[in-house]
């Protein structure tokens, strides 16, 4: 399988001013190397966070140009594999930054938290454990995926409409995700892998480790979509990401009951009770320059083969409409 | 086992104003009969919500006087069963109410979204259905419980620090509850069940349904919580209620970090490390005038036996620090 | 001229609860004694706030019974004038209270900033100076007032559609404001007089002082609004109290396009793009548990005598619609 | 004097990755000709905007190279004059797209508000006539107005740290406004001129012209500032570019309190103290991706001579710390 590696530097931003670094097939599963959000320079707990991290932070590997990806069409990238690429995750704290303390946003004249580092060691079952104190199950997810947005090129840090740093552990290995093509190519980016991390990475960093993941693509022509979606076996799922909080979960829920009604066949209103009834939506991070929401559905409540875009056909591959 | 009924009106607001209607012993479990959330009112898809409802909704049952409560102490409140008091359930779009529409808080310009209602019928397996088209299972829980604020009478439309309409599923049986205590006699209120309900209450009106309820109350002495706490057989949780969302969120891991601190003996900002690799956050309500999140750590992070205040000892009863 | 004084306790929240201490005729001007919002207990910079201030703050002079005012019908209150009861005026940091602190709602890990106390002198020309350092000058207006809401007891920290603790500096002399009835009586309240403050009362305590306040009363039969407006000799204003900021906003601009609708003959769409070239609005509180931000109209843009509820015809006396 | 006019196509982000147009020695004052919002397409009241215009709104002419400007330094702009390049001004009604409608973050299920278009005619006073119906005066602005980030291009419909869509009245003649600089000549941005704009321009959309816009620019050489300033003959003031609205405020304030101490020499609980009797804000814009609100302090509060970055000193120029 083809393995991608950044050549010369990580890409700090989400946008249509860089150049390709590989070009993928449709159907094609290659391996993608991800660097850890801090670039691999936090190792240890003596370190300060501070006086090690430069400006950038959040590299990301790409861009990816996938071939047959237009302007219009849906981005289809299927997450096959994740595996750590080291044996140790890394969580801090870093001065104004994290879900319990004021930021450069929620700005305020208090001292900051102090500052701190976390190192865990994988374990012999795959978790990741802190001097034997806790141990975090292995549920690695990417925390940053997207694709170029149309004009703007968006930090690494910051989720939104074209994904980017969403932090939703549902962006996970068995899972398709969807994103809005705005280039030929899509110019899809990755990194940010996360071995475990609860819903709102609290403190804003997560089990933080280098990988390598394992993706295929696909593309549904012809179909816009506004925000992320992902479906798992179970479920479908739309994110939102902004703030205030509300406003996350706002965009979350009338994506999925859009998308209820244009692919399931819902009446608008209806999907709107089946969801006040059956719904679900967590907090993917409170902690990023947007907030990102989970709204899901589960799949038992939709009609049976509905989704032509979402399900498989016989090829294996996603149908458009 | 001794029933409560409402003798005569029903309450709509959490306050010290209003004479007990019962008195109930610690330890003691209680049948409290609850009224469904429009008064009983609504019963028909063919009633426009606005033409029937009046202007008080959410009926609550109580104020309960609980003996040996006192102000500075925690009401324990253990529910242990939920039945039905009728075989249907409603749901329905109130203008200018709900998630995915403006409100009276936030105004806007554009006409409401059309009046429907639904109703839903139990079936055999005590799920409810709606017209065969789907049928939601039965997960009952208490929309509406809590104790009286200090001075303040709070619309029983509210959830806030003293509990009230939280609308979170994890109201429900099985499961125990806290609340403050600012009145002798804790003065408790319950009711809004709802058969079930998804994350975020979405259109602002679950399954309602009139209810026995059964539950058992306790008293941790002098031991003063600042917002409302849950505990299930495998996880504590908190509940924040207030706008926006971020700030509901910031309140319910804000308390977590600080009850695994002050009762599990965990240095702060490694209760902060360990919720964000394994809390977990949803949205209850994103429809009453503050928003309800709970944040929850599951309790096998934990140590054994150190929380002396929410497991029961040899006696069955909780006891105070 | 009558003056009310507070006999016995002060009152802590607006609400139905609480027996009137004196009745006004309609067009009787009357003068209200208040208390400073931390009942006179915060006199010198040695004082720490938090061992002196007991639980209770902002203490109101109330409820007043309005002869003739009915649920239905809008209270018209003119301020005409205030006059501080003595020669200091205090501020303060209150741990965990202010527009640049974390706060009870605002949760966050941080320590508090210090405690302080200002004490502010009153000068020669009625300013309030601090040692000399900064001289504030006498803009003096009601910090809160308004009337009881429906069922509900708010605190008098509370700002909300009742009015209560706005804290906006147009609440002054030569100004006419209405709040809703829902009782009879309408059942108002006063208090919180501010010898002046910045707009936000950015650290949540403004210049405050004990005054006698002159005011006189009025109602318009019959006559329905949703929330607080203020008129000046040179505009139309509206109050939201909400949260987040945006939606006090977006309360305050509605309120003014509908006013402008109902009353000036405007069509709404119109007012709307009035209001967006011509329209004012400022914060007057970033501190309180709802924020409350005014909108404002100047009034050369409405057309002349088309307002009857708000200008007074021959007999001095607003007429209602 | 030097006239800039964008040669081919107007830019639609802030960012490095465009070439400068122009290059400006420090104290030459230019003359910047700036197109409308909508790039000159909305002429008629017959026309609606979304038949009209296409995906890019908001040209900006630029980006300026200014001499001398260096990462680390502070931007210096002096708006001169301002001056209408035709004699009407536009502002119109976009569907979901305003600060009393749902929107694309703030997405809800309501059918959007009707599209209008108003067309104002420029009167002999040098007002904007709507039909004789109402007259706002000429109070000309700079909408957008801003400094390339380090590494992501912006929108130019967002305000930021970086400046950009403020569309805060104040950056208007005869005031000087400071900027972060990121890059060598700082890449500065300017356009969407306002002949007039009411607080929080409500609806989306001031009075759109295009204009000739006379600036100079100078540097204060190793001082950074995090977020844009404005500097009036009468107030010192921060802008604050964020969502929810009180982050807005927070930033303003904040940055308010640290310029106070850093440059005015007062304590930092002094400066917050005398802001909160003294200070005061507004609402700039409500409307766009980031709400932008201006918090000012009166420079009579300051102390005199004691502001040397940004008083003028005998040669006229500022002198960096």
């Amino acid at each position: 399988m083809r393995e991608i590696r950044q050549p010369g530097e990580y890409q700090y931003t989400f946008g249509p001013y860089a150049e390709p670094i590989a070009t993928v097939r449709l159907g094609e599963s290659v391996i993608m190397h991800t660097e850890d959000a801090f670039g691999g320079k936090l190792v240890s707990e003596d370190q300060s966070p501070s006086s090690v991290l430069g400006p950038y932070l959040n590299p990301q590997t790409g861009p990816i140009y996938v071939e047959g990806a237009e302007p219009g069409d849906t981005l289809v990238v299927r997450i096959e594999q994740i595996e750590p690429s080291r044996d140790w995750a890394v969580s801090c704290l870093i001065p104004y930054f994290g879900g319990l303390t004021s930021t450069r946003f929620t700005a305020m004249l208090q001292s900051p938290l102090p500052e701190r580092t976390w190192i865990y060691a994988r374990t012999g079952s795959g978790g990741y454990s802190w001097k034997g104190r806790w141990e975090i199950p292995w549920a690695p997810f990417l925390g940053t995926i997207g694709t170029a947005p149309h004009i703007e090129a968006v930090s690494s840090l910051s989720p939104g409409a074209h994904g980017g740093n969403m932090d939703v552990p549902d962006a996970t290995v068995g899972n398709t995700l969807y994103f809005p093509v705005h280039h030929p190519g899509a110019l899809f980016y990755a990194g940010d892998v996360h071995a475990g991390q609860g819903q709102g990475e609290l403190c804003g960093v997560a089990l933080e480790i280098s990988a390598r993941v394992t993706l295929s693509f696909d593309v549904i022509k012809s179909k816009e979509i506004n925000w992320p979606r992902i479906e798992s076996p179970e479920a479908i799922m739309t994110v939102g990401s902004a703030r205030p909080m509300e406003d996350a979960a706002r965009i979350a829920y009338s994506e999925l009951v859009l998308w209820m009604e244009s692919e399931y066949g819902f009446d608008r209103l209806d999907a709107y009770q089946l969801l006040t009834q059956a719904g679900r939506c967590y907090v993917g991070n409170m902690v990023d320059p947007n907030y990102s929401l989970v709204a899901s559905c589960p799949k038992h409540y939709l009609p049976r083969g509905r989704n032509p875009t979402a399900e498989p056909d016989e090829s294996g591959k996603p149908v458009g409409v």
